[in-house]
Formats: C-alpha cells, structure tokens, sequence
C-alpha cells in the first residue's frame, strides 16, 4: 500500500463546527478551545469566519477570537471570508490564511451565498488582491465537488473550471469539499487524477463529511492517490446548515486514529485529541457522533 | 480502481444482530426478518446459531425458526454452531451452510467459549465430520483476526496457522472478523496477501466492525486485495457480547450504498435494504447505528 508518510490535519471544528451550532459561544470559549486543539500538536486551525454578524451570528466575534488568541511558534490560524469585507477584517486581525469558499453546483452557491457561481468567483478576485498586497497566503474551498443536494451529480469538468479559475486568481491550495457526504472513493480517485492533471503545482486538501459512513474510504483512496492534507472536525463537530440531509464532518480524532494506526505520522497527540472531543461536547451540550472516543481509549497505538 | 466488479454481501443480522440483543424475539417475528432480507435481494442470510439455550437464549428456538423458513430459489441460509450437538441440530434442520467459529487470539478464544484454541479445533473437527458426512458444506469463521480486547495484535502468524488447520479440516471458506474493530486498511491489506499465499485455494471472506469509523475502509482495502464477500448486519445490528467496549457490525446497507456507488454490483435492492433497516428498529426497540438510513434515501443510485 503506498501512501504518503506524513499527513498534515486542517481542524476546523472551530469554525466549520460552531457556526453550524445554535447557541452562541462565547469569546473565551472559542480561544480556549482553539488552544486546546494547538495543544494536541494541530498546526493547522481554522479558527473563525468573518461573516456578516447577521448571517451567522455565531461568528459575530471573529476579530476579537483572533486578537485573543495567542500565536505559539508553528500554529497557522486560518479564516474563512466570504467576499472583501470579510477579508480585510481577516487581513487586519492577523489571519496567517485566508479561505475562500465557492460551490461546484449553481443551486448549492446560490442558496449557501444567494450569488452564481460566476459572480463568487469574482468577488474572490476582489479578496485576491487584498490578499496578495498584504501578503497573506489564500486557498479556494470547492463545495459539493462530489455531489449536490439539489442538482445530485456534479460534473468533474466543472470542479476543474472552478478549480483553474481559483489558481489563475493565485489560490495557494485547493480545498475539494464533500459537503453532503456523497463521495465514493472510486469517485474521488478519479477526480483527484483529474486535477492533479489539470491544475498540477497547485496541493490539493481534501474535506470529507461522514454523512454515509464513507468518509475514512474516501481517505483511503485520496491517500492511494497521495493526497497528504485533509481537513476533520473534532468530534464530527458541525456539518452545513444549506445542505439539507447533511450531517457530520469526519471526526479528527477518527481520521488520526486510522492514519496513526496504518502507521502515518500526523504529529497529534491521539489521547489529548479525544480529551479535547470530550471536552467539546461540553462545549456545545450534546454528544457529538465521532467513533474513536466511544469505542474507548485501550487500543490506541502508532506514530503521534 | 482495480476491484471486483460483483460482490456477494452475507447478511448476519438475525444471528449476530439479534444474539446480543436482551429481549427475546419471538419466533415468527425472526422468520419475518429473515424473509424480509430475503426479499430484498439479499442470497446468503445467517440465519440462527445452534447454542445451548443458557449460553444464548435469544437463539433457543432456531430450530423452529429454520423449520418455519421458506426457502425460496437461491437463498443460502446459514447457521452457526460452537461444538458437535449444534451441529447435529443445524443439520436436522436443513441448514444450507454451517459456520464454526475461533478466535485468533486464547484469551478471546476462551472468553467466548471456555476452550483454548486447540480444544476449539479439535471440536471443530467433530463439526467438520458430520458435515461431510451430511454433505452439508461449512465455513470457518476467525475472531479477533485484526486485534484482541485482551491481547491487543494479534499475530498474522497466528491467523495463518488456524487458517490452515481448518482448510485441513475442510472450511470450505475462511472469514476474517475484525471482531472489535480494531483493524486498519494497511493491515487489512497485508493480513489478506499473507492468506492468500498460505491458503491459495479457499475462497476469504470479511467481516467488520465499525467501532472505531474504519469499517469501510477496510472494505475498501479489502477489495482492492480482490475480496469480494463481504459480512454486513443490517441497520448496523449487534457486536460481540465477549468483547468489552465492541459496538457494530457494519450495516449492511451503508456496505451495499459505498458499494452500488462505486458501480459494484450486489443483486441488492438499497431501497428495500434501508426499510428492512428501520424495520429492524421497530422489532428491537431502539435506533441502529447504520449511517445511510439516516442521511435521507434522496441519492441514491448506482447498481442493484
């Protein structure tokens, strides 16, 4: 089996997680908790989204999250925008990353940000610039690039289209998100093929929800295809709020536990991973769906 | 992607579902379960286990559940016996195929069954002579393949050794369980191709766990090693009653989704497969784990 040695992990419980929750939590409690996922060894943190305050309301507080947070040697704090105001807020609190979001299919682009496709993508060509003259390294997410809740089937060429936009536009990475848990991984072999073909020096990252139980194939077969960057949310914390039927992103410590085990090095602490799952579903009230940590901590074993 | 484009799912819900459920099923509700399996496609069902009636009193009426069981045109229904008495009962019921277990590890081994392996072998071969004695083929089923609750790894060395002696016995198929869940892509991989130089000759089949969220995956590597049959328990029913902290067999409909998305065919109807499921959770009184049944049936495609 070849696959990659090392894997890094996007954990983006803090964002991708909490907006999807309804009450709102407070400053402190995101710092905290953006702390202790760092303390696992996560380099890579998606920690807010600068969102209008009206459209959710959860991450109303993302300037004061990032100003609070504290920036220990190697963490990457990454945020998510959604046009340029978003991203000159995410540029003035000191944002390492930036992410940009744009859907595969028109249907879930419309509903998720009430624009075409198109017109998002011309305004990334807005955060671009900014982006560029500040400096700040941003990557493109593709939504429903495996699948759609409204239009089903998405088609590979136009992932590839969007794809070859967002690098034209000067994305440092590509995010391919399966938004409604309908990868197979036959599917995502082929389109991993596709774009390393069409967009070759661009990396790709892969974001897999386990909505149907697929989400750790689907990760096989991207790492078959040695793709070496996947996102989790701690707990399976989160899903998407436009995507009806959605639910669960994969759980970080689940995607760990396999890599560790198959004897991939992620630099995670598994143990403090799942203390830091336990402690998040205090956080929001209610247990949140990840494996590892109910199956108990006795078989852990492999590379931190 | 280099798998078998046809795959044969055998269905363990009624025996190993229903075994480690607390309440008793009644006898005409398990011949509706099982004729609703069998009405969706579904060719090869494990059936009963011909226990002692105090070690598993769930079972204790399988005899009349097998005389009670249409056999419609290709179905294979299965049964499990521990010694030489079960085996006489399963055989006077007419059943198609009989499976004998063993752990791979003593300690699970004895666990199960109060034997050492060698005794459980030796019992075995009494099994294995009434077989072919009544014609009746029978599978060896090998628990703890992939890990042990009390041992932790369990040797490939091992899993060989008992492989080998019962082909010597004349299994006529060898199932690996990952009984606990524990097992991962990479080890799944190398355990089949050390199998398939030791016992070239014998067909292999799968059984896992999703304990730990790996289940599919491992199918996955599985497949990709040439596997083509696979253990499933629809709605996600049971586990091991002998292992602590084992959850979930892998629901069979989750399985046959991954699979008729990939273009894997199965003979199966997913549709009717995701109603036995919620079926199966009235007749036990709680929610199943099994994923897809929970997503919405709205995606569905692929192969039946």
């Amino acid at each position: 089996m070849s696959i990659p040695a090392r894997v890094t992990i996007n954990e983006v419980g803090p964002r991708d997680g909490l907006q999807n929750e309804d009450g709102f939590v407070e400053t402190g409690k995101k710092v905290e908790f953006i702390e202790r996922l760092a303390g696992t060894g996560l380099r890579r943190i998606e920690a807010v989204s600068f969102v209008h305050p009206k459209a959710i309301p959860q991450m109303r507080d993302a300037s004061a999250v990032m100003a609070a947070l504290p920036r220990p040697e190697g963490a990457t704090y990454l945020a998510l925008v959604p046009n340029e105001v978003g991203a000159r807020n995410a540029i003035a609190a000191n944002t390492h990353e930036i992410g940009t979001v744009v859907s595969a299919s028109e249907s879930h682009n419309r509903s998720n940000v009430q624009r075409s496709v198109a017109e998002s993508l011309n305004g990334i060509a807005g955060v671009a610039q900014l982006a560029a003259a500040a400096g700040t390294p941003w990557q493109g997410y593709i939504s429903t690039a495996f699948g759609c809740p409204y239009e089903g089937d998405v088609p590979s060429a136009k992932v590839v289209e969007i794809a070859r936009a967002l690098v034209a536009l000067g994305a440092t990475a590509i995010s391919l998100g399966d938004t409604i848990g309908a990868a197979n991984p036959r599917q995502v072999s082929t389109l991993i093929r596709i774009l390393r073909t069409a967009i070759p020096d661009t990396p790709l990252r892969l974001h897999f929800h386990d909505t149907r139980g697929t989400a750790l194939a689907n990760v096989l077969a991207a790492l078959e295809e040695g793709i070496d960057s996947f996102d989790g949310s701690v707990g399976g914390l989160g899903g998407c709020p436009y995507a009806p039927g959605a639910a669960g992103n994969v759980a970080t410590e689940d995607l760990v536990y396999m890599l560790h085990e198959m004897g991939v090095e992620t630099g995670i602490d598994l143990q403090a991973l799942v203390g830091v799952a336990r402690w998040a579903e205090q956080l929001v009230g209610r247990p949140l769906p990840g494996r590892v940590k109910q199956a108990g901590d006795s078989l852990f074993r492999g590379a931190a």
